[in-house]
C-alpha cells in the first residue's frame, strides 16, 4: 500500500473501505508494511474535530450495547461516529472468547458509523502502542465521536485514558462491582460513571449502588463530584442524561483538552521510543549478541540471571 | 551495606532481621544502593528447596487471611513460612488503600514465618521487577513455602504466575466473579481454585459456585480437571483439603518444576535486561539527547509524535 494524497484525503472523507485498509496495515507485524505504516502516521492531519470516548468496566457489564445505544442517539442528533472495540483473546490460548467479533448490531448497519473490531493480543486486554495509532487514524477521519472499547482489566483501563478525551466507567448493579470488590485506581480515572442495566427488576438495586457511589472518596474530585448515572440500553431509559453529562464535561473541559492530549502524545512517544531504541539495539552490536545468548543459557540453566544482567551493564558500560 | 559471607550465611539462615534489610536495599531506588544490590543477588545460592504459591484473587475476596490461615496450619505441621504481601497503592494518589500493613495476624506473631509488606508502587498492583528479586532472595532463605500475594488486577496475575510454581486462585461466592464476570485469562494460569468464606450461610452459594467452576471449559486440562476446593480461614473448614491439594500438585509437577523456573527466569532477564540497555541508552549518545528533545517537544505541541518517532528511528539508523 503507498500512501498517497488521496488516501489522506479519502480518510478524512471517512471513506470506510480506505479506513479498513490502513487499520490493516498499522496492525500488521509484517517487516514489509513498516515503512507505509509510518509514512501513513508522519502524514495524518494533527487537527481534529473528534472527541474521544474511552468506554470501560468488567466483562459482562454491557460495553458493547452502551456504544451501540449512545452512538444510535448520536447520529439521531445528526453526528458521526467511529467506535474501535477489542476482541478479547486470552494470554494463553490466543483465541478469541467471543465470537461474535461485531456486537454493535445497530451502529454497524448505520451509514453514519463505523466500527472495527481488533484482536487484543498477548497484552491480557491492554491497549497496544497500534491501538493508539489506530485511534490516531480514526481521529484524522473527523468523526464526531470516537468510542474506544477496552475489555476492562488492569493495565488496559490506564492505557484507554491515555489515548482518550474522557473515560466512562460502565458498573452493574449486583455484579460485587460496589466499593468492596473494584479497583480503587479505574474508579480514579472515570470522568463519568453509568451503571447499566437499569432494567425494572434491578431499579432498588441501581438506586442502591448509585447512592453508595456517589458518597465514594475516589469520586470526589476538585473540580466536583464525579457523575454516577444510570441507563438501559434496552429501553433507553437514562441515554440523554449521559449524552448530557459527556456534553457537559466537553464544555467544561474544552480549554484543558489541547494540554491533556499533549500529555498522551508524549506518554506513548515514550513507550514507542522505548521499543524503537530496544528493537535497534538488539538487532546489531555485542549487546544483542550477548543477549540472546544469555537467554539460552538462562533457559539451559547453565546461566544465572543476576551474573547474565552483571555480564550485559559491563558490556554496557565499556560503551554501545 | 556490604555484602559478607556472614550476611548470605545469615539469609540462608532465615534470620529476620537481615532479611528485612536485604529487602529494603533490594526496593531501594537510590542510586548508591544499585551496587550493594546486584551484589547480594548475584551471591544467593540458586538451589533451595522452597515451593512458591501465588495467591491471587479479587481485592476483598480474603487472601491474607487465607495465607494467614493456610501458613498456621503449615507451621503447626513443622514448616517454615515466607509471605511477602502487596500493599497496594493507587496509580493516582500513590497512596496506600489499606492503612493496615500486616493484616497477617497469627503469621506475623509466628517465629516459624517471616511476613512482609511491599508498596506496589505505580505499577497497579503489577508485580515489579524488584519484587521478583525479592523472591529470590526469600528464596535463597530456604523456607518450606513463599507466598506471595497480588493484589488481583491484570497484569499481576500474569506477573505472578511468572514468580511462582503455582498459582491459587481465590474467589468468593455471589461476587459476581462468576463465569460471567471473570477474567478468562486469570483463569487459565490458575493451577488450583479455592472459593473463600465457605461459612454457614453462604454454603448453597459456595456449592453452586463449585458446580459451574468445575464445568468450565477454562479449567479443563491435559493434565486433568483444576481442582475447585473451598475453606473458611474463619472456621478452618476445609483447610486440609486445601493443603493435600497443594501437596498433590507439588507431588505432581516435580519432575517438570525446575524447567518452568528457568522459563521463569528467562521472562524476567528479558525484563531487566530490556530496561537495563534503555536506562544505558537514555543516559548518553546523541540518542537519549533527542529523546528528551522530542519528550519536550511532543508536550510543548511544537513536535509531532510520529515525525519524533522518525527522527530517532534515522538516529538509530546512523548507530548509537
Amino acid at each position: 500500500m503507498t500512501i498517497t494524497d488521496d488516501i489522506i484525503r479519502q480518510i478524512q472523507g471517512k471513506d470506510r473501505s480506505v479506513l479498513a485498509r490502513c487499520i490493516t496495515l498499522l496492525e500488521s507485524t509484517a517487516a514489509q508494511h513498516r515503512y507505509a505504516s509510518r509514512d501513513l502516521l508522519t502524514r495524518l492531519p494533527r487537527t481534529s474535530p473528534t472527541i474521544r470516548l474511552g468506554i470501560t468496566g468488567a466483562p459482562g457489564v454491557g460495553k458493547s450495547t452502551f456504544i451501540d445505544a449512545v452512538g444510535m442517539a448520536d447520529i439521531a442528533n445528526g453526528k458521526s461516529i467511529c467506535a474501535l472495540t477489542v476482541d478479547p483473546s486470552s494470554p494463553v490460548s490466543s483465541g478469541s472468547i467471543l465470537g461474535d467479533k461485531t456486537r454493535m448490531s445497530q451502529l454497524s448497519l448505520s451509514s453514519e458509523a463505523y466500527v472495527r473490531s481488533s484482536p487484543s493480543g498477548t497484552q491480557l486486554g491492554g491497549l497496544s502502542s497500534r491501538s493508539y495509532d489506530v485511534i490516531r487514524l480514526c481521529t484524522a477521519a473527523a468523526f464526531d465521536y470516537l468510542y474506544v472499547e477496552s475489555v476492562g482489566v488492569g493495565q488496559s483501563e490506564l492505557d484507554i485514558a491515555q489515548a482518550t478525551d474522557l473515560t466512562i466507567l460502565l458498573m452493574q448493579p449486583g455484579s460485587g462491582d460496589d466499593l468492596q470488590g473494584i479497583k480503587k485506581g479505574i474508579m480514579e480515572i472515570a470522568d463519568i460513571i453509568v451503571i447499566t442495566k437499569d432494567d425494572g427488576d434491578l431499579a432498588p438495586q441501581v438506586r442502591h449502588m448509585q447512592k453508595h457511589l456517589r458518597s465514594a472518596v475516589p469520586l470526589q474530585r476538585r473540580e466536583g463530584p464525579v457523575p454516577v448515572l444510570s441507563c438501559s440500553a434496552l429501553s433507553g431509559a437514562g441515554l440523554s442524561d449521559v449524552r448530557d453529562a459527556i456534553g457537559g464535561w466537553i464544555a467544561d473541559h474544552t480549554s484543558s483538552l489541547k494540554e491533556k492530549r499533549a500529555a498522551q502524545e508524549s506518554y506513548w512517544y515514550e513507550k514507542k521510543a522505548s521499543q524503537l531504541i530496544l528493537d535497534y539495539v538488539l538487532a546489531s552490536s555485542t549487546i544483542g549478541a550477548a543477549y540472546r545468548d544469555s537467554l539460552t543459557g538462562i533457559h539451559d540453566r547453565s546461566q544465572d540471571i543476576y551474573q547474565a544482567l552483571d555480564h550485559l551493564e559491563n558490556l554496557l558500560r565499556e560503551g554501545l
